[in-house]
Formats: structure tokens, C-alpha cells, sequence
């Protein structure tokens, strides 16, 4: 076994992932169960705890051995206390979810939000590998973004920071969540790929909304109107992400979330107006990958925060 | 005397100025010489050592006190090796500055760009002083910034970091120096004020163009054309801002630059407009206040580049 254990937990909507991770990126052992938020925080947390033990003991590791437990949820949180502000998915509110944590299962608790733990996760072990300055920027529902400086997530001062989704990128553009107009993530999410198919009349079997991989293989077909979508959709895109490298001049920027299943279709075009956007020099010196772990970034980042702010006798 | 002392050395367009400075941000000696671009980057380092030398002798203090020598620039370089490879200004090219320096000098160098210098030395003595994370803009011909995180120049894979100048911002604004169109500079620069202010039919005496001051002075007034252009830069900076704090999360934003003497006029609706742009969790957490160093930030910042990056036993 190479060195320090952690166990990342990554909680999503619906699933918690949960995995046993050393310090070269092996998983030792891995679980998942429904999050079912609705539980409480306080049964979530004793219940997580008590799986978390016995996937440990079922893979022959004594609990002594992991030396803490690293966490990244969908959540406004407070990173030094553990304490999660806000989570719209899991309707939790003023959770001291490190502290919770802390009293099952007796080790020291890092908590972070999804984006910052997928961003790590990308950079230790997937696309951004040794990156010296990483953006990952996931497109799903909304887009989300982490930054990732010399190996370790940049936060900023109240762990806002990557929030490209909702920079302004089209003057008085679509109405988004967030109140204001034009933001990336009206135009680049997987979310608004699927809306604006439907507004261009395309829409799928019974007449339901089109994924994004339907869209994206429609126009890769010939179809005007798909293609007219997607060109929209990546014209933004790198806007957004030149704006992004104007300022933080990363050498990778790593796209997840379902839309990167596009591959080529996605990353081509995509790497090609982001050189048209972006200042010469940082477009130059930026690689635009499609991210590698998929859905384990998370809970391998989480491991990751763990293993790397968590110091052992 | 407290601890290390370092020379700062800040390279204008105009003049050079240089600064003996301790750490405890106290200027010990400084002078100011021509910069004289075209007698070539030897004779320049010759000269400019000359004169370092003779100004710490005539302070009282021994050359061997000094334990490195920090240089700001506009150029776009190499920090690694302290090499330019394009100063726009001086018309210099491909320059080994910092290994021409240490020959005259005898001395560890280290060169960055005058918008990363400046930065740092706003957030050590400054405007913004213990900052988190500092964003810092500078306003003038052109826009520019510098970002600090945790104390330290955050550079980016190519020093390009913080070109805030050009993120777009206005979708088919005007055509800029970069070759792109609606960058942040050709809204919010003083260079941008003067010439929406001439295109708003406002001239000076004798025809000649408005000065950013007397801009403002005309809109604090109540002259409508005037008050019309200075609302328009301080809404798409406070939209340049917002987008830079969005990504960054800082506690701090500097604005430097001569548009700062408008004082209050410039930085009270800035703040308003800002808070109406940037995400709520982000602006909260945010600051904007006026740099406080005026045109000392460069060589101070150039000192400190030197006292913080270079061990002495």
C-alpha cells in the first residue's frame, strides 16, 4: 500500500460516493448509497459514517489507518469551519457538516464544494495533470468552474471563486438564476443547449427535450438547425473561457460534465475559437482537454484535499 | 535598521526610479534618473547600477548589505530568467535584463511586468494591504492588472496573468490595440474617457482633449454630455470588475491610476454599480478602494518581489 489513506465522500443529489483513496491515487475501496437528504443531516451523517466503516473493515484496512475524510457537495460553505451555508439540491441550511462528521467517524473533516473537489481531482490524477494553473469548467444544469493554482484549489477570500458561469458574456442577454443577464450559463450549459434547440423547433421523440448528445449528433448529421445551436453554444464558450484565461492565463482548461461525451464536436471547434478570443499569449499557451475521471473527480479530489492539507505524525 | 534591505528598481517609459528599501517597507534612500530607452539595455544596466551604487553609498550603507535587486517593467517576459522578450515602450526586444543586472550589480535579480509590481506593493504597504486575494487595475493609457493571492504575484503559466485590460465586455464594442473588439480598455481607460468625451462633443481649450479630471469636474458640474460618458465607463468597469471578482473571489479590488484623483465621484457609484453586477455572495465579501501609493507601488512592489523571494542566510 503506498502511503497515507483518506476516504473522500462525495455528495450528490442523489448518490454519495464514497471511496478509500492512498496518497498515489489507488482506490482501496469504493461504495455508494442514496443521499436522501431528507433524512437530516444528522441521520446522513451517522448513517454515511457507519458504511464508511464497513466498506474500511470489508477491505481489511483498520479505521486507525485513514487519516481523514475529505467531502465536496453542491453547497455555499464557510471551508475553515466545515460548515455548509447553503445547498439548494439537498434543501440544507446552516449544517456544521465537518463537525458532524468529525464526531462519527473521529478524524479530521475537509469540506468543499463539488466544482472546487472535481477541479482538484482533474489536476491530481485526470486532464490537468501537474497543470501550473488549471480551470475546470463543468457544463450540466448550470456551469460551474474551480481553480486549481500550483496543485492546490484557489478560493478566494469567501470560496466564491471560479464562478465563470456567471460572468456577463452577452450584453443584455437571457435572464439566469442568478438575477442577472447574459451569464455564461445561459448560454453554454448543458441546460441552455437543450433550450435553445427547442426554440429553434427541435425537439425529440413525443416531443421532449433533446439531450445534449442528441443535439450534437444532429448537427454532426447535416442538420442546419442543430449545427446554428451548437455553433451558438461554442461561440460563447469561448468567449467565457477566454475571459477566464485573460485573467488567471492557465496552461489547461478542462471541460467536463455530460456535454464533453461530444468529443471532437465539442473540443475542435471549441479549442479553435477560444485561439480567436483569447490574447495570443495566453491562447497559446493554453490547452483546452476534455476532463478524464468523469463522474470520480469528485470523490478523489475530496480524498486529495485530505491527503494534502492533512499533516500526520 | 529592521532586517533585509533589497533595491527596487521601477523602469517607466520617462524615468527609472530606484529605491533602497527595508522590510519593513521603509524607503532608505531613493533617485530618480532619465530611462533614455535608446542608448541600448547594456549601457542602460551599466548606468542604472552606477547610479544604484552611488545613491546606497551616499545613504551610508554598504553595497554587501543589500541582498537583491527587484525590477518592474511594462514588458511582456520571462520571470523565470528575468529575460524580456518584448518591451512595447522602450522598443527593447529579447533582452537577458536580470543576467545583464547581476553582472553589474553582483547581485540575485528579479524582473516582472509593473502591473504584477505594482499589485504587490499596494497589497504590502498599500491599498490593500492583508488581503486574501487582491485584484488591482490600474487605469491609464491602457487598462491593466495584477492579481495577489495569499501575498504572492499570482502570474499564470506565461506571466500573463491579469489582463483584465482585456476581457470583452462589450459585445461589438469598439476594435482594440489587441486586436479584439469590446475589451475592458476601450471602455474604462482614461485614454477611452477622453475620447468618448471628444466623441460627445466635449473639448478643452484650444480643441485640445479633455484630461480625465476635467471629465469628471465637468460631470460633477452638471454637465449632462459629461456626466453621460462618465456613467457609461463606470458601468462597464463595474461590469469588467464584476466579471474579474466573479472568477477571483477577492477581498480587495485596487483601482490606481490617474482617474483615481475623481476621488469619491469615481469609486462611490463604481461600488453601486458593482454590487449590481457581481454576484451577490461575491460582491458582499469585496471592497473597492482607490490605490494608495500612487506612483511609489512600482518600486516598493519591486523591493518586496526581492524580500520575499529571495533567501539569505
Amino acid at each position: 500500500m503506498s502511503g497515507k489513506l483518506a476516504l473522500g465522500i462525495d455528495i450528490g443529489g442523489t448518490n454519495v460516493k464514497l471511496a478509500l483513496v492512498n496518497e498515489a491515487g489507488e482506490v482501496i475501496a469504493s461504495e455508494s448509497v442514496p443521499t436522501e437528504p431528507e433524512r437530516g443531516a444528522e441521520a446522513f451523517c451517522r448513517e454515511v459514517a457507519a458504511t464508511a466503516k464497513t466498506m474500511t473493515a470489508q477491505a481489511g484496512i483498520a479505521w486507525a489507518e485513514v487519516i481523514g475524510v475529505g467531502v465536496g457537495m453542491a453547497a455555499f460553505l464557510d471551508v475553515e469551519r466545515g460548515w455548509i451555508e447553503e445547498s439548494v439540491n439537498l434543501h440544507w441550511r446552516d449544517v456544521p457538516l465537518g463537525e458532524m462528521l468529525t464526531r462519527e467517524l473521529g478524524k479530521p473533516v475537509r469540506v468543499d464544494n463539488d466544482a472546487n473537489v472535481a477541479a482538484l481531482g482533474e489536476v491530481w490524477l485526470g486532464a490537468g495533470r501537474n497543470a501550473n494553473t488549471a480551470l475546470c469548467v463543468t457544463l450540466g444544469t448550470g456551469v460551474g468552474g474551480g481553480i486549481v493554482i500550483n496543485g492546490r484549489i484557489h478560493r478566494g477570500v469567501t470560496n466564491m471563486a471560479g464562478e465563470i458561469g456567471h460572468i456577463m458574456v452577452k450584453n443584455d442577454g437571457e435572464l439566469c438564476n442568478c438575477g442577472h443577464h447574459g451569464c455564461l450559463e445561459t448560454l453554454a450549459s448543458a441546460t441552455a443547449l437543450s433550450r435553445h434547440a427547442e426554440q429553434a423547433g427541435l425537439v425529440g421523440k413525443e416531443g421532449r427535450e433533446l439531450t445534449s448528445k442528441e443535439i450534437f449528433e444532429m448537427a454532426e448529421a447535416g442538420n442546419a438547425k442543430a449545427k446554428a445551436v451548437v455553433d451558438d453554444m461554442i461561440h460563447w464558450l469561448a468567449v467565457g473561457l477566454s475571459i477566464g484565461a485573460n485573467i488567471l492565463n492557465p496552461d489547461v482548461i478542462v471541460i467536463a460534465g455530460g456535454v464533453v461525451n461530444a468529443g471532437d464536436a465539442l473540443i475542435e471547434p471549441l479549442r479553435k475559437a477560444f485561439h480567436q478570443e483569447a490574447l495570443a499569449r495566453v491562447a497559446r499557451a493554453c490547452t483546452i482537454v476534455p476532463a478524464k475521471l468523469g463522474s470520480q473527480a469528485g470523490v478523489l479530489g475530496a480524498a486529495r484535499l485530505v491527503l494534502q492539507e492533512i499533516e500526520t505524525v
